[in-house]
Formats: structure tokens, C-alpha cells, sequence
């Protein structure tokens, strides 16, 4: 029943993304993080999203005969929105091909260079006139004539003297702003890098950049160790405040996976941790405040208060992150205490601002982000929707993590995808979405939610899939895995309860952006694009998402971008880049926050929500 | 042969004086640092230096029974340079009496106001609008709003939602320049203070200043306890330089003793250490760099280079200094390896560069530092003066402490006076300068330098002092102290060897002077002032100076101003004026430096320097 994926490699980004057979071209593009041009709204016809194929491409259709020329079918040229995944290949994606902000994102996110490389930390090799009777000047006055004037620390002026004489009054200044961080031997100008880190609530994910290119040298994710101490956001501003040392615990924790983490990072890429000299991190406001040790228990309880808004520019000492000695920690501006340094990390990735047209911003993680800019507007919200696509009060709900089922199709009977080719354990929230748009189309889940029961199924449904609904105690549940099937032995369902879940969920998400949308007067018919961030946005299927509402139905497939991680994209951007950093100070201070619940319309935009969209025109 | 000196208090400064019965009070109010208005050049006819004697006032002489009123006269008032003292008293000077530039130090030596109070340090109770779901801003935002934005390390940012929470959105921010130093319960904005110290080569002082008033609330002094390690700053700086730790060694006596003081100020004044939130420092380079642990090295051999010349801002916690955990320290800016802050704060405290004539200020203390100010310009030098005044080098030298004979009158015989008024043990710098002034002036002592012996005695030299006269295998000798007079049960004595040791040193003083002149085109009769400074300064007589040839003979008495500790009354200034602060920097930039060693024209002028003074025409 299982039906392993066929790798794909994109290139000339390198992203390597998994799909199931037969999926479009421009879906497993997406996956990797590139959304492309689509004018004719992927009829085929305009010819704007050629790819080549050049393993194993598909046969040609019929559309793709008409628009393509021979020798481009010869050479495997062909339609991202029309030709399929066939075999496991490299497809070549033409710059002409990709969407401009987007292609930014996807470079972000792997390792090409991202606007311009500006970075506050810069180098500079002197050589200093010696002193003499003539000219006794001190010796940081020497370095001024060279530099321009800067503050440098105690440990580092004490040390200077005697390196200045024993390396004969040459050597590289480093510094940022206004301060000299260091004074190496001889000309190491061009070793000068940084890290950058998305801090999530469930995983981190950093990267080594090199500050001479804007490239990414090495990268690596973990899980964050604080979940031992509490699944999400909430539990863990409880452990925080009401346990003795709790905080100190949960920023210890944070700090030595990140100090773990680079260490890993520099031995990838054989750089020492002296020539590391500034550290980014992007993550929800709480994940921040735990990092750098700040007082969370304001964001546990109305009105959700940050200890601060703006970035904060630290000693890396200070903070325990363990790169040069006097290197630096810049950690993201927040909105407000549910849209934090993440989202604005992700606005900066996408260039929202700038869009062209009105663009819904969505980052479906523990909570739903979601910002809406529109006539050099932007509003942002967020809504709790996260539990559930990340497994919680789902029976057999699970993060995306080895074992669980993420991807379900009907194809006669359900086929259904595990991570890591394991027997399941559960599923995780885009198998959920799956699971439920597949039972939609088949007519076995109603609009309201209501499971039918086996005597009420279509008749014309196949039998493999009638025989997974059952009924039990708790109402209608549909099978995944038998007991047989299952790595826990128990049969995994999707249950009546489940799909409540799904509903709330995607519920709160939509109706965050009709009253978005709402307040700037706009229709959803009006969006240009909605972009979906976060490593769960990834590997949702859109047609999928629609199907159950999460998002908006009314709008074009193509204009429906996964986006990726953007917050480790924006942290990476801000690391290599001040003008970055300077536009997610003012990006988080002019962005309007709307607090949805004190939104008369709210509650009746929420409850309709809950309702599947119709999916044929009886419904 | 010891006559205890007499008390005499000048209001309202109220600062108490001894001096020997006899002196003019004009002498004695220098002593006290308040330089009187002499415009008739000390003749008694102007009547601009009125005094008023409290207590048993002098009977008037017939220079002031011409010049005041029979009922000045009755009511005690007095010309300071005419009238003596007689006995102990209190002398009130009406502000009309005083030099302005001079009263501007002597305040602030003793507790006046000066200038503008402009500290760096300022505090604002707030009362914040707090949290509600309409205004969610961070912690932080709610305090720019009522303060403008600022810079709060971490310790203070994890603290201060919690603060803010208990007291209710109420307290006192204090901050320095962009950085928030503490935010405080209820209203302390009365209650703000800093530290000033004046760090010599010997020793070191304090004072505890109320920011609000600007105001000294206490003092204190101590021994610089790196004399244990070395008494000069060349032997502090081999110490430093050859002692494994020796230089932490160094920086740990001195952090820890001026520690010690801080809390002896504290004591004194009844303030917490935690509303003390600067502490500034001004002292020679050596004394600077030693005290935050800054590489000595170049600084103890040709071309004596400093590590820094700009003043330091610095943490205090940094520093080590034990004033509130986030409060600074400053430390003054120097002009070069021996032109250091204590000369900048002289140079401030004097006012010097607003000078109406040209002044030179010279600050005698272990080395002779002479700043010549005229025409809006000032230059600067050093000299290697100091060793002898110190008590170095002088057979019976010592410094100016307890037992030290600091003062000689001839007076039919040799009367000394003794400081602690204990058996002496050997004389310092001032006895050296009053004896060899005596001996000159009685024929005893040739321009050259030759000491009689007593077979050359003058025919009418009292026959007292011809018996102090003896001859030894190193030359002629002049008896201070019998072994039985004396504390160490041994005689104590001037040789021929002090006096050359003499010579050395008041020449080079003296031709540093005449160098300065030369370089600004001007003749010492062109000067309008010579400031002394320094702890030295104050205990020396003007007379007996020009006498030996240490100050300029060519200048009118009234000329020659004692200014005291100027480089507290600077440090003092700075610790209560960003003003003062940013003008000392300035200062520093602003002073040309010249090296003696290289001015083709300092040999000769220092041969000829080392000649005393003419006192009789024939000579």
C-alpha cells in the first residue's frame, strides 16, 4: 500500500525534494521552494513555465506539442504546469522561468546570494606607521587614523599593545558599527562569517554563512531541546514561570543545542569559531524572550505584552552563544507577542511590501501567522491554529517526524506515504488535510464535518475504501493503518473527533484572513498571491488545502506559492545584509496588528469557516 | 626649635590651613588654594584683597590705616597682603577679594559649585500607561515612549517585567547617555551620585559628589598602595612589564583600594552603593593605564606611547570598580605618555585656554608638567623634575608624610616645622626648597651651587646657624636635626649632593618654562600668571621658589597663584558635567605637545637653569 517517493533535484538551486508519482512539475517545484510564472494560469498555452527535464522526462501532451517547439521536446524541454513526475530526475529551472520574490526565498533558502551582501561586521587590513619621537601618538589613535574612530572593550585594549609590536603594527581590524571586535595577525580579510538561526518551537535550523559572498557554507536542524519541557508555546511560559529555575532551565537548553549546533556548522565547513562574529535569530516572540532569558510570563495571559519589540543587538556573551569572544547576537524585532520575529523574518524573505498585488502572507505552524499587505498596506494577525496540524488533539495525530503517515491518496483504495519508510505511527497534519479533502471528494465527509456512516457512503465508492469506515463508540472512523500495518501494533484512524479538529483549525486560519481582508476592503478574488511558509507549508498539497478550506478556494491554483522556511531565509538575509536588518525594524514597526478577537466579526466569520467548502454545486 | 604652626579656617570655603606665625595671610589663604586680587602688585594701596579676621586680628599697619575706614579696621578687616597672622583664626575672604579662575578650583576642591551641574546620569520618575488588549505594546515600547528610545543590557531587560508588574507601572528610570542604567521603586530622583578621583603616583583622592546639587558630600585620601611595588611609575611600569601578574598585581591594589574608599565615602554620607553611578578618574597615564589594566610597556621607554589618549568610557562592573553594577567609569584623555589626565583635568579645572594673559599652570609632582596658555593657543611639556621634590635622590628625602621636617625659617637660628609635629626623620620637598632659599639668601650658597665651608661663612652670619655648618669626606653639609633632635637617632642634613640633586631638578622645570616661552615668542615678564598645582604645590612658598630659580624670578609675588589638587577639582568637574567632560577631551586634542629632548635650545637652557637666581646686585 505504500508507494515510495521519487527524488527530483532542481536545479541550479540543488534543492532535492521527494514526490509521489505523477505529481506536476509545478507542484514538486513549489515543494522545493520555487513558484513559477503562470500568466495563462497553467492552461499551457503562454509557455512561461518552461522546465527541462533532463532525466526521464514524460512524455509530451498535447498541449505541451502545441506550445513547444521540436527540438526543445528533443531536449527535454517542458511545461511546469503540465508535464508530470514520471522517474526520479534533475530538472533545470530557467531564471526566466521563476517568479522574481520568490526566487529570492528559494535562493535565501539555499545558498545563493540574496540582494546585496552588506553586512555590519567588515574587516580591514592595515598597516600602521610605527612609532617614533616624531610621532608618539597612542596607539588607538594610530588604529583611528587607519579605521575612523570606534570603541573597543577593556579585554581586547589590554591585549592590543602588545600585538601591535609583535606583529610589527600590521594586521585586520574587525569591526562592527562602531566597535572593534578584533585585531587578528596578519591579512584575514576574507575569512569572515556568520551564523543564522530560525528558532522553532518544535525545531531550529541554522546556517553558516560567509560574509564575503552572502553564501551559505553549511547547515543543520535539530530538534529544540526545550520540548522536553512542554510541547508548545504555552507549557512552556507555565514551566518558566511557575518552576524554580524554569526559565534558566529552558534558556540553558536552547543556548548549548544552538552552541551544539555551530560547532557542528564550523566542523562542516572547517571554519573556527573565532572568525564567526555575529549570530541572527528569528523565532516566535516566546522562543526569543526563552532564548535571551526574558521574562515570558507577560506572554502567557491577555494582552500577550513582549519585554521588547524592537531587535536587540547583544554581546554573543551575554547571551551564552558560543562564536568569537566578543562576536555579537542580533535577534529579530517582533510585532507582538503572537507575531513575532518569525513572521517578520518571513515578510522581509518574501519581500511582501513590495508585491505588486494583494498578498496574503500564511505560515501555518503552532500558530497561524498571517499578514496581509495590500496598497503599500500591511495588516497581520494571528490565530491559534497550529495544534492540530501539528498532531495535537488528533487521536493519532504526530508531528512530521520518522513514522508518521504525510500524505494520503485515493486511488481506489487510500495510498498513503510515511516519513523515513517506516511501518506508521500516526499521521501528521498534512496527511490529516489529505486524508479529510480526499474523503470531501469522495463523498464520504459532509460539508458540516459529519462522517457518514457505512450505510450512507456513496454507492459508487470502490470497496477498498468503503471497507476502512467503521463505526465505534465515538462515531464514524476512517482506517489508515490496520493493526497489522501499524509500527504500534493498533489500527490508526482518522476519527469524528479528528475532523472537529481539522475544522477549528483551519477555520481559525481562514477566517483570520476574511477579517484581514475585510478591513483593507479587498475580495479574495482580488489576491494576487497567497504564500505559504513554514516547513509544515511545505508539504501540504494546495489543491488539498483549498479542498478543506484552510485556504481560500476562490482563487487560482497557481497563485497559491509554498514559500518555504522564511524565517531562517529573513535571519539569513539580516546576517549577511544591515539594510536587511534596517528594513525588519521598520517592516515590524509600521505592519498594523489586528487582534481578531476583539473583532466583532470574528465569531460569525469563524463559524462559517468551520464549513468545508462545496465541492459540487448541489452541496 | 620647633614652633607648632597656627590654625587659621578661611570661610566660606572652610578650609583650614597651619602655617608658622608670621605669614602674610595672603600666603596663607594661597595655601588654601584661594588666590586673592592683588591689582597694586601687593603694595597695600588698591585695597581689593579685604579679609576680614575674625579672631585676634594683627594690629593694623600704616599701610592699612591709610587705606580703610577706621570702622573696617574695628570690625576686623584686614589687607591680605599686609596683615599677618599672629594666632589661630578665621579669616572670612568676601567673594569681591577673589581671582575668578582661582575661585572656580578652589570650590571645587572644596565643595562649591562649579560651573554648570550637567551630569551624564539622569533620572525620571514615570508613571506608565499599563497593558490592556487595546495597547499591547512590549514592555520596553511603554518605556520609550515616557523616555525616548535607549539601549538596557540583558541582566536589566530579564529584570524589569517583573519590576514593572509589582510596582505597578510606576518608578525611576535612570539613564546615561542611550543606555538605561536601572529602573528603580517609587520616585529616587533626589537621590543620584557619582565618584571623582585624583589617582597619583603617591596618592590617591576621593570624593563623593551629589549630582543633583553638584556638591561634595565626602573625602577621603589614601597612599597609592602600588607604592609597595615601586614608588615611581618608571618602576611600576618594569614591574608590569617583568613580573609574571604584574601587572594584574598592580591593577588589583589599586581597584581594591579605591574600592575600600568608595565605601569610606559611602559611609561617610550615608548613600548606597547602588545610587552611585559613576565613578571618574584622572591621573597621570601610567596611574590610568594601570588602573584598568592597559599595557604599561610603551610607556617606559622612548617614545612613551599611551595605549589610548581619548578618555574612556567604560563599565564600571568592566573596571572592576564597586559602584552600582551598571554604572560607568570615565576615565580622563591624555596628551601623551607623560602629559596625562591629571594635567587635562588641571588644565580644565584652571580654565586655563580662557586665561585673559598669557598663564603658564605647572603641576610639581613626580614629574613637572608645564602647560604655557596665551593667545587662544596651549603647549605643553614634561620634565623629569620630580624625584628630588619626592624626597628621591635627597640624602635625607622623603616624602611629605608624618615626620617629614616640611618646613625651615632662618630666623637667628634654623626653625623647622614637622609634619605630625613628631621627632623628624627627614625633610621633604618643601624644607628642601626653604632651606637651600635660607642659605642663599644668608650668603651660605653660591649661584653655582657650592656650599661654603665654614671657613668661607659670611663675618655677620648669626652664630647659630655658622654651627650647623660642617664639612664631611663628600663636601660641605648644613645640620637640620642633632641625632639627639632627631627620630632616627641619627643627624639629619642638606649635602652638597641634595643641593646639585636640587639644582637638577628646579632647572629643568625651569627650563622647560623658558622653552615654551621661547616656542610662543613670549618673556617671563610678559606672563600674566603662574598657576601651581599639585598637592606639593600647595605646601611650597612662592618666595623661596623664585629664590632657588623654580619658579620665574622676573614675575611680580602676587602673580604666582597656588591652585591645589586640580586634578580632583577636575575629575570633580567632569564626574558633575557632561560640558566639562566633552571640553577636557577637546582640551586634550587641542594642546600642542612638545618633547623637550628634541628642542636643540633645552641643553643650554637647562645648564643655565641650574644656576640659582641672583639676590644681591654684586653676585
Amino acid at each position: 500500500m505504500r508507494e515510495p517517493e521519487i527524488a527530483v533535484t532542481f536545479e541550479p538551486q540543488g534543492k532535492k525534494v521527494f514526490v509521489l508519482s505523477g505529481t506536476k512539475i509545478i507542484e514538486a517545484a513549489a515543494l522545493a521552494g520555487a513558484a513559477l510564472n503562470l500568466p495563462c494560469g497553467g492552461q499551457g498555452t503562454c509557455g512561461k513555465c518552461k522546465v527541462r527535464v533532463v532525466d526521464n522526462p514524460c512524455d509530451p501532451t498535447d498541449t505541451e506539442r502545441k506550445t513547444l517547439d521540436r527540438e526543445e521536446l528533443d531536449s527535454g524541454v517542458r511545461l511546469a504546469c503540465q508535464s508530470c513526475i514520471c522517474a526520479s530526475t534533475t530538472i533545470d529551472i530557467p531564471e526566466t522561468s521563476l517568479l522574481a520574490s520568490s526566487y529570492q526565498v528559494l535562493s535565501a533558502v539555499d545558498g545563493g546570494i540574496v540582494g546585496d551582501v552588506n553586512p555590519a561586521v567588515r574587516k580591514q587590513y592595515v598597516e600602521l606607521p610605527k612609532p617614533s619621537r616624531d610621532d608618539p601618538a597612542a596607539d588607538l589613535e594610530r588604529l583611528y587614523g587607519a579605521l575612523g574612530v570606534f570603541t573597543a572593550d577593556l579585554a581586547l585594549a589590554r591585549a592590543l599593545p602588545a600585538r601591535l609590536r609583535t606583529w610589527d603594527f600590521r594586521g585586520t581590524a574587525v569591526r562592527a558599527d562602531h566597535q572593534l571586535i578584533d585585531f587578528e595577525q596578519g591579512n584575514t580579510e576574507r575569512q569572515r562569517y556568520c551564523v543564522a538561526f530560525d528558532i522553532g518551537t518544535t525545531s531550529v535550523v541554522g546556517s553558516l554563512l560567509d560574509l564575503e559572498s552572502g553564501r551559505e557554507c553549511a547547515n543543520t536542524s535539530r530538534m529544540n531541546p526545550q520540548t522536553r519541557f512542554g510541547d508548545d508555546v504555552l507549557s512552556r511560559i507555565l514551566r518558566a514561570r511557575e518552576q524554580d529555575d524554569g526559565a534558566a532551565d529552558l534558556r540553558e537548553v536552547i543556548v548549548a543545542e544552538v552552541n551544539e549546533m555551530i560547532l557542528e556548522l564550523l566542523d562542516q565547513a572547517g571554519v573556527p569559531k573565532e572568525r564567526v562574529y555575529e549570530a541572527v535569530f528569528a523565532g516566535n516572540t516566546t522562543m526569543q524572550q526563552l532564548l535571551l532569558g526574558l521574562d515570558t510570563a507577560a506572554l502567557g495571559e491577555v494582552p500577550f505584552v513582549p519585554v521588547t519589540a524592537r531587535g536587540q543587538l547583544l554581546a554573543a556573551a551575554a547571551v551564552g552563544v558560543a562564536i568569537h569572544p566578543r562576536g555579537r547576537v542580533y535577534v529579530f524585532p517582533v510585532i507582538g507577542g503572537f507575531l513575532g520575529g518569525d513572521t517578520v523574518a518571513g515578510i522581509l524573505a518574501t519581500d511582501l511590501e513590495n508585491c505588486p498585488t494583494p498578498t496574503v502572507f500564511v505560515d501555518i505552524g503552532t500558530n497561524g501567522e498571517i499578514v496581509l499587505s495590500y496598497d503599500g498596506q500591511m495588516l497581520a494577525a494571528s490565530t491559534a491554529a497550529g495544534p492540530a496540524f501539528e498532531g495535537a488533539r488528533i487521536t493519532h495525530g504526530m508531528r512530521a517526524v520518522e513514522g508518521a503517515i504525510e500524505k494520503v491518496i485515493f486511488d481506489g483504495d487510500a495510498r498513503v506515504n510515511i516519513i523515513g519508510n517506516v511501518s506508521p505511527i500516526g499521521l501528521c497534519g498534512s496527511a490529516l488535510i489529505d486524508v479529510a479533502a480526499e474523503l470531501r471528494r469522495h463523498g464520504m465527509l459532509m460539508r458540516e464535518g459529519l462522517l457518514l456512516a457505512p450505510e450512507h457512503l456513496p454507492a459508487d465508492l470502490p470497496e477498498a475504501i468503503r471497507k476502512r469506515v467503521t463505526k465505534t463508540d465515538n462515531g464514524v472512523a476512517f482506517l489508515l493503518a490496520s493493526a497489522n500495518e501499524s509500527g504500534t501494533q493498533a489500527p490508526i484512524v482518522l476519527t469524528q473527533g479528528d475532523v472537529r479538529e481539522l475544522q477549528l483549525a483551519a477555520g481559525a486560519v481562514r477566517a483570520g484572513m476574511s477579517i484581514l481582508l475585510r478591513r483593507a476592503g479587498l475580495k479574495v478574488e482580488q489576491l494576487g498571491r497567497v504564500l505559504i511558509a513554514g516547513g509544515f507549508g511545505n508539504f501540504i498539497r494546495r489543491s488539498n488545502a483549498q479542498c478543506i478550506g484552510l485556504l481560500p478556494s476562490g482563487l487560482d491554483h497557481h497563485r497559491l506559492a509554498f514559500v518555504g522556511n522564511t524565517s531562517l531565509a529573513g535571519a539569513r538575509m539580516a546576517a549577511i545584509s544591515q539594510t536587511a536588518r534596517a528594513c525588519a525594524e521598520q517592516l515590524a514597526r509600521r505592519i498594523k496588528r489586528i487582534d481578531l478577537s476583539l473583532d466583532p466579526a470574528f465569531q460569525a466569520e469563524f463559524v462559517n469557516a468551520m464549513t468545508f467548502p462545496s465541492i459540487r454545486p448541489e452541496e
